[in-house]
């Protein structure tokens, strides 16, 4: 931690902020740089918050110069983290593909897809059953009975499910039907929910909030692993900006840089990246070339009919079609 | 609801819009345009979202003309909405002052602020007794023990107290403390937990999101209304830009943008809108003059110590001056 | 500038590091944080960029704690600095008001707008001649005949006037006519033109570029002050985000946050900031109120006529009853 | 066009909206949506911005359903344009490489370099004589001196040399050293300067602005073609968000968006568009598999002593590898 004081601060101020030091235990250290005296924090400043001392006369600043996420990241464990979902392990050297609908609709769209998605190489299936509409008036998912008709296309397919949760008394419920449980964007600070799946065995599909720098999405994800649960994938899906032709802009230069500040895996969503089923495919490869761990990508047969994000489904087809892309580029790269 | 067709469109694809939407039962009109055919959608679209028709070829576009809230817009109720909290009107012709501290720390510092801003004018007292912090080394919050300070604070000034849920667990017991729950900005669409403020009979600061636009905002209090809850005043508490003087960039044009678009009663928070004590004066004074309803302002005895957002806070003296001001304000502008 | 080490960076690392400051000749002071050194340059280090240094093995942060312009800032001249354009003073205790057309379309238009808005109260005419206009099929301006009907309006009226100037190579025939140069949002970081301004003897306003930062707009300004034209007046226009409703966001925090960190004059134009005219009269309140030295309101006195910006543009009368209105303000703020 | 009235607009008010409409001369349709009525301006409104009617009592919304760029748009040249740099094809199935450092800084740096980039596959050398900088008191460039030593190295390395405009009256000198023309970023909306470079025989390599829409991109992509220069390549190098991890956040999908749109080049800068060395080789590869039609990217061979990017330049050894990476994506990907 680091305090910028004028130099000319007067020298009761100066005391003020000594004082205010002392009473907080902390070891300094005080230096005069050309126009500016700095304060070298050497210790026990660990999580203390001095950002309040910049409100006392004649501090101009206060640097924190130690990240403010400790587990998650690369410092505290080098190696990548490789988690399991139902065996089959995100991270490393590993690339996987996560698929399926938006929302669950009914059996035969479920079975439909799921069947779909696992011809063509997904290894796990997608699709909310508890949607987070902008709208009241919009379709809100079919709650339970989604969960069971997940639970039965897992049945059909062998294909383990992921779901987003977006209440904590529905944790309970969604853990037993799912295999992996998504934190949606607008939950990425929801603060009782990330310490909920903290306490749970399952894996957390960690997606990032709108308007999330990547510090506190790294800091959301030390909630859950701080709270007892390492079992995090994080996954990029695109940030609010001012630009108005794609739904949000998918930051793909999150991939290098999460897989550089910390040890999870980060796979990415092209679909709510973009809103547009047409960008989808080349916003696909390109995650892969970044260097992502694997994709989660909307799928639907009759996307003109989807109670949810048709506009950002692709069909069976066309899925399939960027399946046997992508494992071209997987190969070229590795 | 409006369809832009490319104006080449061949006639399968046209039969394939039209079937869609003879099966979604609505009542069109086809019209071409210089080098565009246009769909007017009479009827029956109410609710539906045809965005997913945008996927069919030789569709350029789906334009909803219709506001997509209902019951929160003027239209549906030109007449101010006028909330009352423990008899205090907010809403119409009046200008109430919400203030006190970010977060309470203790019984003390409770009643020294809270006796501060009684005096100093303010007619409601905010405390947070469970925080939301980005990082999970930051003091959480005191909880139901904050509640109860709280109420201690009500009983000794008179002050009826508004503070903040993020679990839909606690809402009961906060309810039972508070005089108005407030809904945080990182909660603005946490659905479930506006599905539940909307059974209650207590008003409900509903506070603007990091990132949500005025639509999305209106939207999250359409959630709220047509849940059973009509007492909601909004609060403008600043977006996320790429500006980082300030914590975030307020934006005042919301103000007059929403007692355009909807009746509710709406408030500014300058503290978090900028961040810096220094700023919070002169935005709270403009906040007065675009017209806002109120403001809400933190307020501590001893910033440099606070537990939260000391940067933030105005010293009791600092609020004092303020509200002078903001009286000439209010007289100038009547 | 401080420089932010890995605690555990190898010895050769380390040397490479010093030998490079060696090599810049800089006086330097190194600490050790718990689990970070820090190196402080005392000294030399004026405007060289260290930021480079960043790329060396073992470095982790760069930090300039040096304001970067130096001219334009407080700490320079803590007086504020009043601008007078054909004697009429910007800055200090001074509020004035300019207004006029977007565009200067023909004479009677440009006659009857000077007139009604000397009238209101404004000291000031504006009326542009060169436009930057987004699409190459927009109305580009009437140039030298725009610039010569402004010339007769301050005949006709004594109104000084202000224009904006696109191209270097008008700068003459534009300081000609005009008492004050406009640099507008577009051109903010058009550093040939900051230097042309630069030599006149003419006052400039300085309008905040759609995505600069306070810094970079001080940066900007630096260039004018630093070529030798401390006659810089700022207007801040509204910023971009991701809000679609106004076509800019005012952010009004600029104000105070420029009157600490400069000792320039600093104006507001709603105008631009929201792009609708029902929003401009609030915000041009709260602009008075945040402590703006004046405002910039574009009148026409037939909007839905206008060939741009007609959507933003109050009417002679609306402009009539605002200036009222600003003058009670302006009363009870002093 | 369409104008979307309130239904319930008097008739004195339709009046005036269609008395406006008739002295426009367009010819018209009204139909009654559910509760608004439309009017669908059916010709003649080519470029007529009808936009200001928005101001009329009654009128809601002015919805622009044409795209307001023409040349630039794939519906009017539906094949890829394919643009000769000295003979060097960009665009349709090629994919070039552009390479060099930020800033020419003398002969023995840019020799180096060119050198290196040539022998690792760069078709095209870049190099900044004339230097946007944000502070007056960082380095400038070195001007036509620079221009001299950039054609040297062409003379040495046979590698055509693309360097940046910054103001008008370098045009002829730049035009004369230079094989492409460089509109930056920050002059993405300097119309003066594209008016200019739109009268050329050289082709111009088009950057996005920091905060322009790929529609604004594309309009001022329009400028040049409009003024009679069909040579054009746009190059992405990232917008400006609220991230601050990286310089500025790389937008992908613009390519795969632009490629939709427009029928001209897009090639993709990695250097700008992160900001930090590491990442630069993650986001080529990425580019290079969303679609893009080239790279163009900052090496330096002593990163740390760069007069200015040296953070984001990738040193000879780095882009060397980071070709052979790119060939063999390329190769898999046709």
């Amino acid at each position: 931690m680091l305090i910028i004081l004028d130099k000319y601060i007067s020298t009761e101020n100066l005391n003020t902020v000594m004082a205010r030091l002392e009473q907080l235990n902390v070891m300094i250290q005080v230096h005069e740089e050309k126009d500016k005296k700095v304060i070298v924090v050497l210790d026990g400043a660990e999580y203390l918050s001095l950002e309040t001392l910049e409100i006392l006369p004649g501090v101009e600043r206060i640097i924190n110069i130690k990240k403010p996420y400790r587990l998650v990241s690369r410092e505290y464990k080098p190696a990548d983290t490789v988690v399991k979902v139902n065996g089959i392990p995100f991270g490393g050297e590993n690339f996987q593909i996560v698929a399926g609908p938006c929302a669950v609709e009914n059996e035969e769209q479920v079975m439909i897809i799921a069947k779909a998605v696992k011809e063509a190489g997904a290894v796990l299936l997608r699709g909310g059953a508890y949607k987070p509409r902008t709208s009241p008036y919009s379709f809100q998912g079919l709650e339970e009975e989604g969960l069971k008709l997940l639970a039965k296309a897992r049945e059909k397919t062998g294909l383990p499910v992921v779901t987003e949760v977006l209440d904590v008394r529905d944790l309970e419920v969604v853990a037993y039907y799912a295999d992996m449980i998504q934190i949606g964007a607008r939950n990425m600070q929801n603060f009782p929910l990330l310490k909920e799946v903290a306490r749970l065995e399952k894996p957390v599909l960690l997606k990032r909030g709108l308007s999330a720098t990547i510090e506190e999405w790294l800091l959301a994800a030390e909630y859950i692993m701080q709270g007892g649960n390492p079992r995090i994938i994080l996954c990029e899906r695109g940030i609010r900006t001012f630009e108005t032709f794609t739904r949000n802009t998918l930051d793909l230069s999150a991939v290098p840089a999460i897989k550089t500040l910390s040890h999870l895996p980060i796979i990415v969503d092209p679909s709510h990246g973009c809103g547009k089923w047409f960008l989808v495919p080349p916003l696909a490869k390109a995650a892969c070339a970044v260097g992502a761990h694997g994709l989660m990508v909307e799928v639907h047969h009759q996307p003109s009919c989807a109670l949810s994000d048709g506009e950002q489904s692709l069909t069976p087809g066309k899925f399939h079609k960027l399946m046997q892309e992508i494992n071209k580029i997987k190969q070229c790269l590795t």
